[in-house]
């Protein structure tokens, strides 16, 4: 059973030479392997991969090459993630790679918020049309082909329920087994369905997202078993291909505004790191604003940017339905703040309310997302107001979860089960126009015909975005 | 409001000149318009759509022209059902397409499933990828298109889910009102909270999925709501993409067998269509042998084949938990049977039992689906049993739905509440080693490493299939 990860040396056909390596991101040092913490063996710190060879390349020769593989029925130019492997850290053969066809994923217009915010220029790249239904996916193909490598049988996180439901189906579809650490009763029923489905011994404990996190830690100090959570930097590599994917839909010209939920603050950082080597290797002019918008009752970097200026986290003691981002200690809190520094993005707090609404706004443009991800339409609306954003700039929001992913949230959404008592009616005479609950009838024509012809004389939905 | 949808003549730069016209599938009569109940106006039979351009042109001319628009940025291209729109009906502009990128869906390997019934070729064509997560989005985007150019406000559909979910997302996309008859307490949560979401108008009605139906034929009767259930042919003409995406995923080479779910029958009238459209024009030297499967408590087809030789419909009080088949009186019943015939395919059925153990082996692939997508490795592992399926032979499994459709199947499945009581102890003992369902534990190191050593000794749930 090995007992660290290593970048193992090699090349093939189809695949770049592995010539990678892990850079600690507090002192800079660098080295070939990495301890299964993935902390820094000098500071602690967190690691993240460099590779010398991705700025050598030519950024005409690499957008057309990328274009190309669009075409081919090949296993690693099918995966919208792998199609960009000139700028991954290569494994040591294509076999190696675990994929289920990830990426890939639409980039949609946003007609209706468009009208109702004045943002001509308005899209969403959804990533929860990926194969797990979140973007984690992205990020899990690259981890798990580089545990299967390092021949790992075990693999486990800690989550809120995308996680384990990615790294369950790769780990499956890798042949190894997977343990699931989540908070009881704190991660969807859909999420933990698709975690068992896929195999995965879960384990439901007894503490919150950051008390399971603690608990990984110690586990895999102590067991053979290889740490998917976001702080293995592998993961952020893959994710990076959001950001790759989403230049190439818009012919490579960068939007001025992508906008970004954050909760552990991963896809911010792999977003920004993937902008920045964009722009270093010149297939970029310029660099887009990468805003990240929290929860206001799960706002650590918020608060570490206003209370302590990014230098140190302020930690909270997360609460917010929008579960995927119920976290209070984002690990990758100082990778998120040097990419929110360097391209000069926005950080955002907004109210369960306003991500009620955003979520119903993005569902009645027939797309559909789970909560986390609508902060990201609520967070436009706030950056608009204080001006950060101009309406004749283009912005592109990033949905980062399937609308399957919490039903309930959806179902008590129209049932007004999610803001009740007298505390919320002023937030429920603003949501009611959002709300449409389903209606019970006898199958009885008339009964029908009367619903249609009330319905006819009320305003629909997203006449009142 | 208009009264009937027309085959509006009209062609535009990018878009096939739309020369299509309405045929009865029982009589032959043919015309150019079809009334909202899209039956044959001198039969009452059920209408199918042809083209005289579609077999007039060259295959070879329209694979390369098919592969070379994957590398286009066009909506009309990115969508896996418009780039094939050759033989497609052309609406009068490409402005009215209403996509959501449909299609575009994995073809995975089976690897685990392949070892375990020794069928060396296995594969699963995964249309619960689709944008609202079931294979019904290849068709809604087509019949959306023509009801939006038609000029209808509202589009209404009968449904045991998968459809009022791509319904409502497809008229929110067109700026339509959609109204959505579910039978009461049969629909998952899943399904029904995306007709919401989407800002369908839901109604779930004190009967079944046909009570329903017949309901909606009586409302489009007399109100101006187009309906959009499959009997409406424009949703199995975009359906037919299924097989043109598949056959190019396989360079054009055709499988022995396609093996696809058996509910209202339109999905398999589709692909059957299309494999004889695509023989006639050459695309393919020869068709594969397309079976359907139903589940045993909702199997007309199977008892319209066996009791009356395909010569009318013998109808069932349908009942199984594979909620998405469960369908006593199929409206495409005819043509599925035609199809069966053209393709010399096979019809069976088979139990809750084995639909549940094929959902869970799929699951372990990494993959997962709803449970009625199962019935399709449960079939051919009967169709293997008969002979009819050879184990050298090339075998596609059509799935349906995402998993995430219907996550309290997979939770009751894990936990042993599906099948309880003393008259299941012999299924339930074949299902156990499939079962692993959640352990709630303290965050407690010790515990977690016991349950980890526990599980390291039991056998994983794959090995067992």
């Amino acid at each position: 059973m090995p007992s660290s990860t290593t970048s193992e040396k090699g090349s093939e056909p189809g695949l770049p030479k592995a010539t990678f390596c892990f850079r600690c991101i507090g002192c800079g040092a660098v080295a070939d392997s990495a301890a299964q913490d993935f902390r820094c063996a000098q500071c602690g710190n967190l690691l993240e991969i460099t590779d010398s060879s991705w700025n050598s390349r030519n950024p005409a020769a690499l957008k057309s090459l990328w274009r190309e593989r669009r075409t081919s029925n090949a296993a690693l130019d099918l995966s919208g993630v792998w199609r960009f492997r000139e700028l991954l850290p290569a494994p040591a053969a294509a076999q190696q790679v675990v994929t289920l066809r990830e990426g890939n994923t639409p980039l949609y217009e946003l007609p209706q918020s468009s009208r109702a915010t004045g943002v001509v220029r308005l899209y969403a790249k959804h990533q929860g049309m990926n194969p797990t239904g979140s973007f984690k996916d992205a990020g899990m193909t690259v981890a798990a082909t580089f545990a299967r490598q390092a021949g790992f049988r075990w693999v486990a996180c800690a989550s809120t329920g995308n996680t384990s439901a990615s790294m369950a189906a790769y780990a499956a579809r890798a042949g190894m087994r997977s343990l699931v650490l989540v908070p009881d009763g704190k991660i969807s029923w859909s999420k933990l369905s698709q975690a068992l489905d896929y195999g995965a011994l879960t384990c439901q404990l007894r503490t919150d997202f950051d008390g399971c996190l603690r608990l990984l830690q110690e586990l895999v100090r102590q067991a053979p078993v290889y740490q998917l959570n976001s702080i293995n930097p592998f993961r952020l590599e893959g994710q990076k291909t959001l950001a790759l994917e989403l230049l190439e839909q818009l012919d490579w010209q960068p939007p001025d505004h992508i906008v970004v939920p954050g909760g552990n603050l991963g896809n911010s950082s792999a977003i920004g790191k993937a902008l920045l080597e964009m722009l270093d290797l010149g297939l970029i002019p310029r660099l887009p604003k990468l805003s990240v918008i929290q929860a206001e009752g799960a706002n650590a970097l918020v608060r570490t940017l206003r209370e302590a200026g990014g230098k140190h986290l302020v930690s909270v003691q997360a609460e917010t339905r929008a579960t995927a981002i119920r976290i209070g200690n984002p690990a990758s809190w100082q990778k998120a703040v040097k990419v929110l520094q360097a391209t000069g993005g926005a950080c955002d707090e907004v109210s369960e309310v306003e991500i009620a609404q955003a979520k119903a706004e993005i569902g009645a443009e027939g797309i559909g997302c789970e909560p986390a991800s609508a902060v990201t339409l609520a967070g436009l609306k706030k950056l608009l107001r204080g001006g950060f954003v101009k309406p004749d700039e283009t912005v592109v929001l990033v949905l980062t979860g399937n609308l399957l992913k919490d039903p309930d949230f959806t179902m008590k959404f129209h049932r007004g089960e999610l803001f009740h008592g007298s505390a919320h009616q002023q937030e429920n005479a603003s949501l009611n126009s959002f709300r449409h609950p389903p209606v019970v009838l006898d199958a009885n024509l008339d009964a029908v015909v009367r619903t249609l012809e009330q319905a006819e004389r009320s305003v629909p939905t997203h006449a009142n975005v």
